[in-house]
């Protein structure tokens, strides 16, 4: 029997037609037991591949004794507690970490980087955007845009406020979970399928894709864009600004490393290793030309910013004098000598 | 018998002294065929010029009647669902592009906009700030100023949460109209008067004033403010700003031309022609010298970038080496010395 | 008897464990008069010191009639309210400023700050993060993290809407109190503990932490950080950034003068003087070394921005043909040498 890559029970929304919305799943697993794999085959009849089937009262009811029976009471839990819902119910089984296929396929993976169970970049999400469809996001839960019209209508004609917060393919993160040790102080600015780790704060003017995020210890005041990392106890400064893969970045993942510093209004396009700093104000993009100078501040020498991918220890600023961006290190002469004739 | 310029059924929120202080219109229309014209007049009085009609259920039904006569029976249909609406109902009806002379009339000018009937800058919007009320926007739908701080504490007595999600003239665009087509992120940043074309995505850290917008397919990761358009497949980076003509732009309108690219955290004080880039960063301002750059990057001379305004296929960067701001183009260096000459 | 710091009658929200999520005051006093002193000693058994006093409906009686026989009608009135309240009561009585030691205590103060009873940098806010909770502001209300998880699960179950804001431990200011003449276009933008004086807008963009804010007429389109205030007829631009003390400003407390301008994507590390203008795009820190030029925009030396703090006239710019930043002033070589030579 293959192990599963991951497995979660959901209830959620569909459209007028039956289309799903979305889904929630209070419980994501990566890699789950076989216990669960079992479960699903004896109760709802799953065999193999990834699978979303939907169940009523009879096949929950089915799935929380197969569950219990195989010591998976946590499930159980949530099956039966899914028999009182007024929402459809779904089990979605990914026996593999192929491109998600459905609505509900994209919520579980999107699910598994909030819940912090995989990391940005880390689980497929290939064709994402055309799986998933737009919908208004509004106080009386998710609406098919293409019922929304109506919807509004009726509800002014009842003096009722239908506010409609968000249209887009990606809810806001914090109505599907809120990881421990987080501070999210405007929410709308966090989708769904972001990675926020224990201890960050998103301050109003922070934001965060889906597949990216930070790791523990930050303060977010700056866009964390899709693919992009930021690792432990760096931060980003206010309106800073992080290319991503989908926007500018091209294919460059840019991962922020330890210790660093986005200053405020400033920006990246390169990846960077640890202990960095990026002055207030400077945007640094790959192509752009960059004055080396070495641990004695003398000028050694100038190169593209890509080149500097990645390592530790740099400070970036552009001289408020001569208007030349330099790099400032912790390297000798010779050291940035050796390091510029390699990389060229 | 003379053409009205625009007619709207809408229902809306008064405060407890009968002022209005926003119209939803589910059908603004524009240029609305001499039948709409003749049903007015024959159904609830209306004789000439820009004037704003409240009905009840009885005038309802009698221009419901005189609509369905004149075969205008979509319009028909909107006076008969009103009937049983629990708020009151209003016929706007503008026989000219005057300056907006009650809430009603300018709503149904905001409308206009947002339902794509009329472009920035095209509907007179003389005065409007005067004429619209400061409304709290909440959860229980528009509230007086005046009248919010006894409902806060009504409502907080009787364990209701009543949220103030704006304290603003303009409403968000989304709770009245969702033109086909478009995502918005947080759509708390898209005033009623914004006309977002059709392909429009506007991320979360987009802006749209009113009376101001984009054409088509374009992606919006900054601002756009009022007077400002966007023309077709142009895209504006993360936190990018343009100036308008109510912050800073004075009486230059700013349009931006087709495929033209505003980096992140960049900022625009000209008009931009087609195929234009503002490198991520970089804030160009109509007074900013810059060094023109031909089509063998040598340089030609400066000029001010407003005598660039609305010209083709310009690259604007900061030399990262001098700090000198370059415009790079596609011309030969007689051609630009000619327009050297000619702008100067 | 020693004159009180500040008193306020409120109603709050509390977990199930009946600890203080937050506080509402509908009218905090600052030196509230010694009838409200008397009053307390007498109808609730305040003695001394700064007491957080938990209210039921007989003691609420006992203090509106105490109140009322002082003449302190207004109060009184509360008071009298209150004995409806759903949600518990609370009397927080400060007889001095010193360090908030519970939640409504550090609410009290947020309330005097943004009912204008003080200005920022003016009450004793330390430790107020260790005493505030983290809490989840939801469209039910205010709810602990810890007891989030299962409420939201049992909302979808029920096809309700369970919508989360914010994950914060300071609210957003307008759901307390809007004061007079403001308009707040995203008013997640605005924590409880602002100033927001008469006469501001803050669009869509701008951001005001709690401790920090605007004396009166003001147009904010950018951040003013924790710490900063900002004088009469002052614009902050689109996305301009300000250096607050708990963010990259270190000790020095920001302020703006009267009729200063910061550009839009400007920043600002040093306190400005009257008529100050930073161009749109420049970001000033203290250590940004600035070139002066005089009233002939003559060079005249060079400064570290910080030696600029707090004077008049300035004009903040990058010169684009050079990339130099400069500092344009309307004074004299001779002035301004001298002041060189003072600062230095």
């Amino acid at each position: 029997m293959t192990a599963l890559y991951s497995f979660g029970l959901g209830i959620g929304t569909q459209n007028s037609e039956g289309k799903w919305l979305e889904v929630f799943y209070p419980e994501p697993l990566l890699n789950p037991d076989d216990n669960i794999l079992s479960a699903l085959k004896s109760a709802i009849g799953y065999d193999s591949g990834n699978q979303v089937i939907t169940l009523d009262k009879n096949t929950l009811e089915e799935l929380e004794n197969a569950l219990n029976k195989a010591g998976e009471t946590a499930m159980a839990a949530i099956a039966k507690q899914f028999k009182q819902s007024e929402r459809p119910a779904v089990a979605t089984i990914l026996s593999s970490d192929d491109a998600p296929a459905s609505v509900p396929e994209g919520y579980l993976k999107l699910h598994l980087l909030s819940h912090r169970l995989v990391k940005p970049n880390h689980t497929n999400l290939s064709g994402l955007f055309g799986v998933l469809l737009n919908v208004a996001w509004t106080n009386e839960g998710a609406i098919d845009i293409s019922e929304l019209a109506d919807r509004q209508v009726q509800a002014r004609m009842e003096n009722r406020n239908l506010s409609v917060d968000s249209v887009d393919k990606f809810p806001k993160m914090v109505d599907y979970v809120v990881p421990a040790g987080v501070r999210i102080a405007d929410t709308s600015r966090v989708r769904l399928g972001a990675y926020i780790g224990e201890g960050t704060t998103i301050m109003h003017e922070g934001f965060v894709n889906f597949n990216a995020g930070t790791e523990s210890t930050s303060m977010i005041e700056g866009r964390i864009s899709q693919g992009v990392f930021v690792k432990s106890g760096s931060d980003l400064g206010g309106g800073s600004s992080t290319m991503g893969t989908l926007s500018g970045g091209g294919n460059i993942i840019i991962t922020i490393g330890n210790q660093c510093l986005l200053g405020a209004n400033s920006g990246l396009g390169i990846p960077l290793g640890d202990r960095c700093t990026v002055e207030a104000g400077l945007y640094i993009t790959s192509g752009t030309k960059v004055t080396l100078l070495d641990d004695h501040n003398q000028v050694v020498g100038q190169t593209k910013a890509r080149e500097l991918a990645g390592k530790n220890d740099l400070l970036f600023r552009r001289n408020s004098t001569t208007g030349t961006v330099e790099c400032l290190t912790n390297k000798s002469a010779v050291e940035l000598n050796e390091a510029l004739h390699t990389s060229n």
